[in-house]
């Protein structure tokens, strides 16, 4: 049976946050199967925003954290937003959900109106090392120290600019070949100065931007994100919109069953970027998970990034071991469930040479954890990666636009089956990149098989960020006849290319490349290297290469 | 009976955090009496500390804590460790004690190896605006960036250098008059250079300290405390050495019953700091607090602080009140409870206007609560000020030492009786203030009786931080025949004056200044200013100002 609130009915001091939270609490109360929000701009402001401490992968700043939509041990539950807009005032991160099962959210668009970015249309050229920027948005963010540009936050705690990322005016792509760094010097190197007419001058550069071209210059802390979900199952998020955000526009970890349909990052008016970092994530993810219809554009970071997490082995001890969450963006993702089966691996080849069930699991503080198993572990090494195989997704990624964003299309990690189709990517690096390291980003997951068909590849890695429109990370040190990757498909795409390299495998036991239709870039030879393989199908009119 | 655990028992692994956290749980789950450490240096580092997410008052970073010993949800429980010192590497809480009752900590020294302090001794003076500059200790912690120091923690981010604070070569006592700047120019006009010889030079300095004077360059946060205290009852620290911190060397918050004996911050050999911050804090505790036979010294704030909180009302609804943790280090510190008593007040004159009795409790965020009540709140005013009241405590200040620190002795804003008693103080600011205020630090606790007496008050208030020995806040408004601060008495005392203030009252019904030794200052008259009074007297030999 079908029970609606309207959330209209919660209003009790015009905030919408507060509103929101009532509602919600009253269709927990109620056992409501679905909260409706007429149609309209919200301004959220932190104070009536609930708080939750979170722990969000690959963003670091691990603590308490706003949230204007907290959705948390509930199930059968839908927020049908009818197209409103929220805008959030600070650092909030506009939904999340929490420990529950079978909840959906539609109609949205997100946005925080200020995050910890600086864009700036570059207005003139000077004869020295100068630059003139006439800043678009974000300047409030941002103080001025000793010809420094820092965001501020924290009871005067200072970031300093780190990036820098290029778009061209008219038509708002990654600049050809600037990738992180358009200055052509390392951001410490560069200083700033504001003038009278609030332009601002950026002193020290060796490479001068073209006049007309968009800086996003980046102090970006992952505060929060767009939406965030962890230990829940069942998640669908529909017809969203992300305009802006701290961190990741999506990130669910440690979740099941997840469903993002017409979920896009798209540009407000007068913006060249969207969320911060990643349109999505997914991470120590199971089930089923379906990204669809959607359009990624703007993103300063990947579309897409699945992966598990290894972890370090630091100690042992009679069927016990510990390990380490090693990158710190890692701390605090509680991974690990008595009954999981994890893999040992050395962290050069990434190959397991061990299977062990987990018996208990004891979170000594967010960083090491000490399992206990069913098993002896005398053969485990202390310097070797654990791998939790427990959960393991199939991917459906189809129907999507990746566009103009910095860095890579997808970054895939995944055990499971992986299907890219009926896609459109036009990035700035590599398109899809077989990503997974034991060594500093710790992102498991060996592929299991990977289909990519029916795609167009348009001009992908003009900016930066790789080698291969598709390709794959190389593991240090290969095994005799083990291969980290097992099947990667690469079926009747459109290759519009824009370098020379179209394909980048390394240690893929089956690669298959073909019905692949070839633009190569004027004056060049399209390529496929293909290293440490045992099965190799590749059409004809590409050059094979090692 | 007494059942006892020893420490040795629990090592596995070497690590000294680890056999803590494994002889402490032991401790737990046999229902141990008493744990013991053999008398040793034992090093701890963050690997295999527990961690809690705690908000610590007047500390701000609410967050994940490292915590070396973690008592929690215990009772009847003593760590005897045995004259050991724990040597802290990283940023870790030593101790930890959470909702437990009748814990005692006993024979310990506990120390940092780093914290966000740069200790240098003043080793010449340039012909222009340049010191040189010796670094003692804490160097590691800093880096130069654009000639700014600066400390550094969480992916890069920056915390710039904010005081700096002298104290002499010999004696090691603050430099007269100089504060918390001692350059006489803000921290942010100065530069650092590092000179090939490994000292430093500071540029743009219009006060050269005198050669051999030792800086306290502080780009501190308050990230962990020494020994933090919450929701417990019946604690005892005896015999505690605090020699080196983040943030305060004791601090309690909804606690009952402490006793602090031989609680000391002492220096270090070759150090002029010790605590970051307060020696000893108390925020919203109760029943009997004795502070008795400790030496505090070097710390970089007071020796003493405690007060309640006020909440500011943001806004009301029938029977509810939304209020709010108005300073950043206040929020997330859960002070409510229902059953509670609490007062309404005007900000400026703070005297309570109505009481009322809390039905329900729901924390938003860290900032904003929602209280019902029992009564009617309609003659209560969005924008005036709540206060708990139903926490009250008896402080007995004892046969301590008190010098050589930044700032103040003691800060008292405390409801229940305070009697300070056979103290010596040599501070450099106001030996004792009686702090409050409704529009800043929020800091709440009308004073009910104090009794200071048979104390010395050596020379205090020659740094700077205040304009009395003893002196009240005032508050923005007074009302007719009703007072802040109600009774106070200073008798029997010495006071060996620096200056011309004894005591500067303002807003006390009934103030008793005598039987005490004045050794006026030379050249000075001794003066005692009253204001706001109803009943006042004073020993004959003391000059009665306004």
């Amino acid at each position: 049976m079908e029970k609606v609130l309207n959330f209209t009915e919660y209003d009790v001091n015009g905030d919408a946050a507060y509103t929101l939270r009532r509602a919600i609490a009253a269709a927990k109360e109620a056992g409501a199967t679905r909260l409706t929000v007429p149609k309209g701009v919200y301004d959220i402001r932190p104070d009536y925003c609930s708080e939750r401490y979170l722990c969000i992968s690959n963003h670091g700043f691990n603590g308490p954290k706003r949230i204007a939509a907290l959705i948390e041990d509930m199930s059968d539950f839908e927020i049908d937003f009818g197209g409103s807009t929220l805008v959030c005032h600070g650092v909030i991160t506009p939904i999340a959900v929490l420990r529950s099962r079978n909840i959906r959210i539609r109609n949205l668009t997100l946005r925080n109106s200020s995050t910890m970015m600086l864009e700036a249309r570059v207005t003139g050229h000077g004869s020295d090392d100068t630059v003139e920027l006439q800043p678009v948005n974000g300047r409030e963010a941002f103080v001025l120290k000793q010809g420094r540009l820092y965001a501020q936050y924290l009871e005067q705690t200072l970031v300093p600019v780190s990036t820098n990322v290029e778009f061209t005016g008219e038509g708002g792509e990654i600049a050809a070949g600037t990738a992180d760094n358009t200055f052509d010097v390392g951001a410490e190197a560069v200083t700033y100065e504001d003038l009278p007419d609030g332009r601002m001058l950026a002193h020290g550069v060796r490479r001068k931007p073209p006049i007309g071209n968009i800086l996003v210059i980046s102090a970006a802390r992952r505060l929060g994100a767009g939406m965030f979900c962890e230990e829940s199952t069942g998640i669908t998020a529909e017809n969203i919109t992300v305009n802006a955000c701290y961190g990741m526009g999506f990130i669910a970890q440690m979740c099941g069953d997840i469903h993002l349909d017409r979920f896009s990052t798209l540009r407000e008016e007068g913006r060249m970027h969207t969320s911060d970092a990643d349109a999505t994530h997914f991470v120590n993810c199971s089930g089923r998970i379906t990204v669809e219809n959607c359009t990624f554009e703007g993103q300063l970071d990947d579309a897409l990034n699945i992966h598990g997490m290894y972890t370090r082995i630091v100690g042992k001890g009679e069927k016990e071991l510990f390990v380490r969450q090693m990158h710190e963006e890692a701390t605090g993702i509680r991974i690990y469930r008595p009954g999981d089966r994890v893999q040992a691996l050395e962290p050069a080849p990434l190959i397991p040479y061990a299977t062990l069930t987990v018996r208990t699991v004891e979170y000594l503080n967010n960083e090491i954890i000490r399992l206990t198993f069913e098993e002896s572990v005398e053969e485990i090494a202390v310097g070797d990666d654990i791998e939790n195989i427990t959960q393991e997704a199939d991917l459906l990624f189809r129907n999507n636009i990746v566009r103009n964003n910095r860095a890579r299309g997808m970054l895939i990690a995944n055990r499971g089956r992986t299907v890219i189709e009926d896609c459109y990517f036009h990035t700035s690096g590599t398109a899809v990149k077989f990503e997974s390291d034991g060594d500093y980003w710790f992102e498991s997951g060996g592929t299991g098989d990977v289909t990519i068909r029916r795609c167009t590849f348009d001009r992908c890695k003009h900016g930066g960020w790789g080698r291969g429109v598709i390709e794959c990370q190389p593991r240090r040190a290969v095994l005799p006849d083990r291969y980290f990757h097992h099947c990667i498909r690469v079926e009747d795409n459109e290759f519009r290319m824009y370098q020379e390299c179209a394909a980048l495998m390394d240690n893929v036991e089956t690669f298959v490349f073909t019905g692949n239709r070839i633009l190569s870039a004027p004056g060049k030879r399209t390529e496929v290297i293909v290293r440490n393989n045992r099965n190799c199908t590749l059409q004809p009119d590409v050059v094979r290469a090692d």
